[in-house]
Parts: C-alpha cells; structure tokens; sequence
C-alpha cells in the first residue's frame, strides 16, 4: 500500500470542498494550494525569500525544461533543485509530457516512449517513462509525475481510449522505475479528455496501481469551461478521500474556485506570473490593465484592499511610468502582486472551509472580481 | 554666501583624498560615495529596499529622462520624486545637459537654451536654464545640478572658451531661477575639457557665483584616462575644500580610486548595473563574465570574498544557468551584487582614508583586481 502522505482536516458541508495537509520531505502543505510555476529553476523575476514572503508553501518546475537547460545531472551535482535554486520548500515536478506533447510536428509517439526535437537548438531526444523517473530522481523533487499523454482538445474517442491505456501501462513502468520512493512522492495522471467513461477508464487503470496522489491531466487545454467543471463533477467522486488531488495548468481565479468547490486539492498556472509581465494585475474587483491612460495619474494602489508589498509602496501612476519605460521593477511589482492575490485567495478559500461558508465566500468574491453571480446551487 | 552643506572629517596625509559629511533634507551623506543611477525613477531590476540594503547612502537620478517620461509636473502632483518611487533617501538630479548634448544632430544650442527632438516620440523641446531649474524644483531632489554644456572630445580650445564662459551665464541664470534654495542644494558643474587654463576659467567663474558644491563634468566622455587624470591633479587644488567635489558619470573601480586620492567626494555611473545586465560581475579578483563555459558547474560563489546576498546564496552555475535562460532574476542578482561591490569599495576607501592607509589600501586592491601595480607615488 502506498504511503500516506494527506491527511483531510474539514469537509464543507455545501460542497466537495475540504481542507487537507500535505506532508513532503521539506515541509507540509496546507491545501487547497495554488503552486506558482517556476518553469526554469526560478519564479520569473522573483526571488526565493519573495515568494516566502507571500507564503507560497510550494513551487512547482518543469521537467522538461530543466532537462533540456542546465540537465538534470547537473542539478543532481549542484545537489538537486532546491539546493540549486536557494528554495528549501516543497518543490513539485511535472513529468515533462505537457511540454513534449505540445512540441506537435517535432515528436513521435511509441510505446517506448517520445522521440522530440529539443525548442532550444534542435538537437533529438527521447523520453519514456523510466527517463522521466530517472530525470525527477536527479532533480529531487518532493512530488514527480508519471510521465502522461497529454491529449489536444479536441480528441477522437478511438484515440484517447488508447492513450488513456498506453498512459497506464507508462504509469506501471513509471512506479517501477521511481529510485526514491521515500524521499519523493509520485502521482499518477488521469486522463480520458472530455468523455466520462475514459475518465473512468483512466482513474481505474490508476487506482489499480496505488499511487500516493493523482494528478487531473489533460484540462484548460482548449475546452469549454462547462466541460472541464463537468469531468470534474464526475472523477472526483471516484477518486480516494485519502489522497490529494491536483488539477494541473490551472489558475483563474474562477477555475480555482469551480476546482476547490468540486473536490480539488492542488493547483499551478503561468497565468498570474505571465499576465503580470504583460502588465496586467488581478485586484479584488477584477482585473486591472495598468498601461491605460486612465492610470496616468492615479495616485493610488492598485488594489486598496491588498496589503502586499506593491500595494503598500506604489502607486498605479508609479507602476503605468515602469511599464511605459519597459523597467524591469514593474514586472517584479506585479509579479509579486498578481502571486500574492492568488495565495491570498486560496488562504481565505481554506478559511472558508474551515468555518464552511465557502459557497458565500465563493459567490461574494466571483461578483465582485467578474461583476457577475457564481453559478453554484 | 552659500549655506554650508559638506564638513570635512579626516584627511589622508599621503594624498588629497578626504573623508566628509554632506547634509541634505533627506538625511547625511559619508563621502567618498558612489551614486546608483535610477535613471527612470528606478534603479534598474532594484527596489529601494534592496538599494538601503546594501547601503546605498544616495541616489542619481536623470532630469531629462523625467522631464520626457512621466513628466516633472506629474512626478510634482504625486508629492515629489522620493514618494513617486517610494526612496526616502537623498537623491542627485543632473540638469539634463549631459543627455541633451548627446543627441548630436537632433539638437540645436544658443545662448537661451537647446532645442532639441525627443528620444522617444521625436517631439519638439527647449530646455534653457531656467527650465533645468523648473524641472528640477518639481522633481524635488536633494542636489540639482546647473544647466550646462557638456562639450564632446575632442574639442578645439576655442569652441572649449565660448562653451565655458557660456557654461558659466548659464550657472549664473540657474541660481537666479532655482526656487527652493532651503530644501535643495544647487551645484555649478566645471567644465573646460581637458584644457588646464580652460578648467581654471571655468572654476573661477563658477567660484565666484559661490555654489554650495561643485560637479567636474565633461570627463570619461572618451578622453584617455590619464588626462582625466591630469585635469583632476590640475583642478581639484583650485576648488574649495569646506565644499564637496562631484565628478560626474565616473564609476569604474580604477576611476574610484585615482579620484579619490586625487580629492573627488562623489561618483555616479551606469557601468556597475549595466554590465550586470549583461552578464559581468565586479568581484575582488576583477570581472567574471558569467555566461563563460568554465563557470558551467561552478558550484561556488561569484566571489568568495563576498558578503552580498547573491554570494551568499546562490553558485556561478545557477547564475550562468539564469542568463543562459534569458531569466530576470539573473540580471536582479548581478545588478545587486555589482552595487554591493562597488559601495563596499568606498566603505573600504572611507575607513582606509580615516585609518590614513588609503595608498596601502588602494595597492592591495588594485593589484588583485587588475593584477597590475596602481601607479600612484
């Protein structure tokens, strides 16, 4: 049996919704949890004791990314990923199918694994399901992902029930081939697209194997929102109390919200760090575009309910000037604010739990940052 | 006659170097001190807390920039420089001069003014003392500097005269429109280019205007180091020593160094955070180019030596991974390191100049930096 590693701590009564821990060799979790991506060893612009500083209790790093540029042997030398880059928190890893399988015309498909073309310097590559293990063992990661297909939306039933299938038997060789068991956990992936009886499929095949947490895979890759809630209505049910769930590459505040009342316990996403450089912050009544002339002498926070370093320190006219100027600050501002905004968010979502008012947490919060009602009965 | 701003605290008995305090509104200044430049209201990639930590003492800031981007009214409507970009410490603002005489053709000088075309949108301005002076009082700096012409070298000993002597009217009409003489220090800049009778005149002149401080301006503008030299050794006899002397645009370890034996109290200049961003460290044993294929797993800090936060915790192989991966948080970690270096420097020079070892001091260092002797007798 596998280990035990989340403990469920209250339940909402009007919802799937719990609040759970998460135990990791660096520290527990405190769930539900939004997991800043931190793609190539760093949290774009951002640094170690910053995230800390916003209470980020876990970071997620990509796989793929890490074994194209530096290598995971030269990781694993520098001491693995948290040594290399100065974050002594839980750090999770993806499996590196995402990135592969959205490589399109540069890879190829067996069941050995995946032949793909590196998007640095086009050099060839092939990984398979004990090259994934072997790269996440290198890198030292307190959660692995088995290493998935990750299908396009929209996919052919034909199709995604042989994958779903080739995506367990990579799971089998996955748990066999993991060479640290106690130090890291690995999750399973279930996948199956928009069609229940393939989630199903997938969440059976992988139940079967054990693992000590399950990934959601496969979801806000192009469907409609409804279907995403819809396969979430579904699977949750059939997955185990005991063990977190992690609905991977989302983070709106409106799909975590959706997730956490459906049973979700785990969340990343590029959006809040990547909209930021964009220059655009999440506030408490929607999202703000901080380049508008509107803002040119708006002596004021860019969001007076927030109380992170951005909003305690700058004003809207001073974060327009940096981003009109291309100064590299501004990115950091709203970084930093865009980031605290969504842990911020998931810390009241688990105090909602706890006093189980989610629903009247969820749905005051939604009108206000959408301007419209929660559809939640 | 000017309010006294500068007290002289310890001098060297084997040099002309001093050490000193220079009182502004926003606190006292121990010189010798270099200046980071936050040219566009921000130091590059830096917060102001991240500048005191390091102790940085004050800031430069660009009038020019300013006055095109955001504009020095608005800067004024959000309470002044330091509360716009959230730095409570002094700031230095130059005239504009400097980047108005380096657009070359766009510009057009006579005795009212410069016109000249925007750097950013092409559009049409006049900058004439007066207007330096309006921008500056706005802005509300702790030092302004005088609107001058910085002349290009090499220039002909003629066309250096009617600069100088024009320089100097332009001083005079700078003192005369400078409206907060109690909350901000003007300096008239000497000019003369690398001419002795040309830098005596321009001394005079301004000496008798009776300026509070003095810039030395038109060096390192491409004249061989050794004539900077000279002009120094030259100059800097002639100029008050109850009042502290600026060289302008000067920041390079061995320019520090000779300046200071030679009398120099402050420096300003780009080169420490600009090499940072491209990839050049400072350290004690001179410049490390990150991006070199030796520093591949270098798993040791950029300087063992070092105190900074980026040697404290970060490797050569993770900083050359963060630049090889075009990410910001290497351009943050150098930028803060170089600074850290560069004002760790003058905290040595001031102690070395109060303990009266500045020569032995200089030596040591020059020679592990450069690996060459400093010629100084």
């Amino acid at each position: 049996m596998s280990k035990k590693i989340f403990t469920q701590t209250a339940v909402s009564s009007e919802s799937q919704a719990r609040t759970g821990v998460l135990n990791t060799k660096h520290g527990d979790v405190q769930t539900p949890i939004f997991m800043p991506v931190g793609t190539q060893a760093t949290v774009k612009t951002m640094t170690p004791e910053e995230l800390s500083s916003i209470n980020t209790q876990i970071l997620l790093s990509n796989t793929y990314h890490l074994y194209m540029r530096p290598g995971h042997e030269l990781i694993a030398r520098a001491g693995g990923l948290h040594k290399f880059m100065n974050w002594q928190g839980p750090i999770l890893t993806d499996s590196g199918g995402f990135q592969v399988f959205s490589l399109g015309n540069l890879r190829k498909i067996t069941e050995e694994g995946v032949a793909f073309q590196s998007h640095i310097d086009g050099s060839s590559h092939f990984i398979s399901p004990e090259k994934a293990m072997e790269i996440q063992n290198h890198l030292g990661s307190d959660i692995m992902m088995a290493f998935d297909e990750c299908i396009p939306f929209p996919s052919e039933h034909d199709y995604v029930m042989h994958s779903v299938d080739r995506t367990t038997r990579w799971a089998k060789r996955c748990l066999e081939a993991h060479q640290r068991p106690d130090d890291q956990h690995l999750f399973g992936i279930i996948q199956g697209g928009i069609f229940h009886d393939m989630r199903k499929r997938s969440a059976e095949g992988l139940l079967d194997l054990d693992f000590p947490g399950y990934g959601i895979g496969g979801l806000s890759v192009g469907e409609p929102k409804e279907n995403m809630y819809d396969v979430l209505d579904h699977l949750i049910p059939q997955m185990p109390e005991e063990k977190p769930r992690y609905l991977m590459g989302v983070g709106s505040p409106d799909c975590l919200i959706h997730g956490v009342l459906r049973g979700v316990d785990m969340f990343d996403c590029v959006l809040p760090t990547r909209i930021a450089r964009n220059g655009t912050a999440m506030t408490s009544i929607g999202q703000v575009v901080i380049k508008n002339a509107k803002h040119t002498e708006a002596f004021e926070p860019l969001d007076p309910h927030c109380s992170c370093y951005t909003c305690k320190n700058y004003t809207r006219a001073y974060l327009r000037h940096l981003f009109k100027a291309n100064e590299i600050l501004g990115l950091r501002l709203l970084t930093l604010h865009n980031l605290h905004f969504l842990l911020d968010l998931m810390n009241n979502i688990r105090k909602a739990i706890h006093d189980d008012n989610l629903v009247e947490f969820s749905k005051a919060f939604y009108l206000d940052y959408y301007g419209k009602p929660l559809e939640w009965d």
